[in-house]
């Protein structure tokens, strides 16, 4: 595809970006002032958006003080059924209504939802094999609902979703934001030019992992196959590449990787943070 | 006014309700079987409409675990900085979202919604006369946003607000649930045709508080004075009888007082609770 990123050439840029999907991650939530800077520049972001948030410690916090252990298998976290009601609790109520509540300190016009809410994101319960998983929750990408979403898009509200699904049973299910993300961002690519931002801990992929200045500003595939082959990027960086190019693969305009600090830069053609497209 | 019920006259009936806003009490909440039992009821009703739930002891349940304790003073809960991200943790995120998932179980389309969501009810922190009451919010009436609740409605989408409203300055507070459920039917009444439903612990309005069956069907103005008069109505239901009135005199249609177990039937015309008009 050889897009050069609009950031680079202005006066030649074709894509007109009409809805921004940011996903803010646990170490934000979990941080008072980062999180209250994130959301002031966030407010101002003009035009449609939607955020998701992840969980943060603060589940964990709460979890010891009610005696629920946080379980794991083989390094990955289970979710008992004491843990799903605890996350439905505080990702679900506390983080997600918190965070509407200030954006809507900040002017601007939040709903907080899950993935049950309006049927939005269907899910099933992710079936045992090695791992039993527990109340974690893989999206039935094909009968993701997006019509209320563009409703609420529409009427200029802003989506806040927390990181949990539903089985259309009757159970809330955990599910990853960032693939919460990135799928809401392929499923609504059919109606609008998206630019899907992670908001992670570093300023974006850096050719040199010591020097956090070394931000790489655009990566096609063509780029992508010369970092490969150059052997620049590292172990943590590469699965979030391989999602960019999927979401890419699937209708998405642009990916995004960059520092919460960075988000509204990020929404502009001078990105702070590496634009994926 | 003098309305006589639809129920007493089907040929005559001129007023089609064509929006039900249903409140739920904690006694429900806090039992299984009886919240199943309701929750399939509530999805059956045709058309549109609006449930507002309560909290229950469970926030109470976690609280003493989480060592938060309830406090009162002259009888009336304080919200502390404590207990309001409490409530906003068990009230807004677990109830609600378990709410949630078993009326998507059950075929209806709903959200789950606090004041803060869409701004749809902004409120005020109860200013302090004799008593602190915390985190506790009375409604701005004049400025609730009808539009997005609307717009939901509209789409076949059935709001579930749990009992939460929030400052515009980013604090979420504590709201009584029956005011949510009668300030949200005043403000809508300009758009539809509402039967506002509280479900409590009892069959309707009795003319004899020991017995269960003797419930009083209709109360219009003429019937309410002479039931005060006769010294009929008790304590507990004054109360209950002066805001449905309340709400009858500021545009709601019908006001109906019954049980839960009811109110699949207490939404047509042939009420097994107290219809008041």
């Amino acid at each position: 595809m050889g897009c050069t990123g609009g950031f680079e050439r202005n006066s030649e840029r074709i894509i007109m970006i009409d809805l921004f999907i940011i996903k803010v991650g646990g170490n934000v939530i979990d941080n008072p002032v980062l999180l209250q800077t994130f959301l002031e520049k966030f407010a101002t972001i003009p035009g449609k958006k939607i955020l998701i948030h992840g969980g943060g410690k603060i589940a964990t916090r709460i979890g010891d003080k009610l005696g629920i252990e946080s379980k794991y298998v083989d390094g990955r976290r289970i979710t008992d059924a004491a843990t799903i009601d605890l996350v439905t609790m505080v990702y679900g109520g506390l983080v997600n209504k918190q965070l509407v509540a200030k954006l809507q300190a900040n002017g601007c016009n939040a709903i907080g939802l899950t993935g049950a809410d309006a049927n939005i994101i269907p899910a099933i319960q992710r079936p045992v094999k090695d791992i039993d998983y527990g109340f974690v929750g893989d999206i039935r990408t094909q009968t993701l609902q997006t019509a209320p979403l563009k409703a609420l898009l529409e009427a200029g509200i802003t989506p806040v979703f927390a990181p949990l699904t539903h089985d259309g049973k009757g159970q809330i299910l955990n599910t990853n934001a960032d693939t919460i993300a990135s799928t809401l961002a392929i499923a609504l690519s059919a109606h609008y030019n998206i630019r899907l931002i992670y908001c992670f801990e570093k300023k974006g992929v850096l050719r040199d992992p010591a020097d956090d200045n070394s931000v790489i500003n655009l990566i096609n595939e063509e780029i992508y196959q010369q970092l490969l082959e150059a052997k620049i990027l590292t172990d943590g960086i590469l699965p979030k590449l391989q999602n960019a190019f999927g979401a890419i693969n699937n209708g998405v305009k642009e990916v995004l990787i960059g520092h919460a600090d960075d988000v509204l830069s990020n929404t502009t053609d001078k990105v702070a943070g590496t634009l994926i497209c």
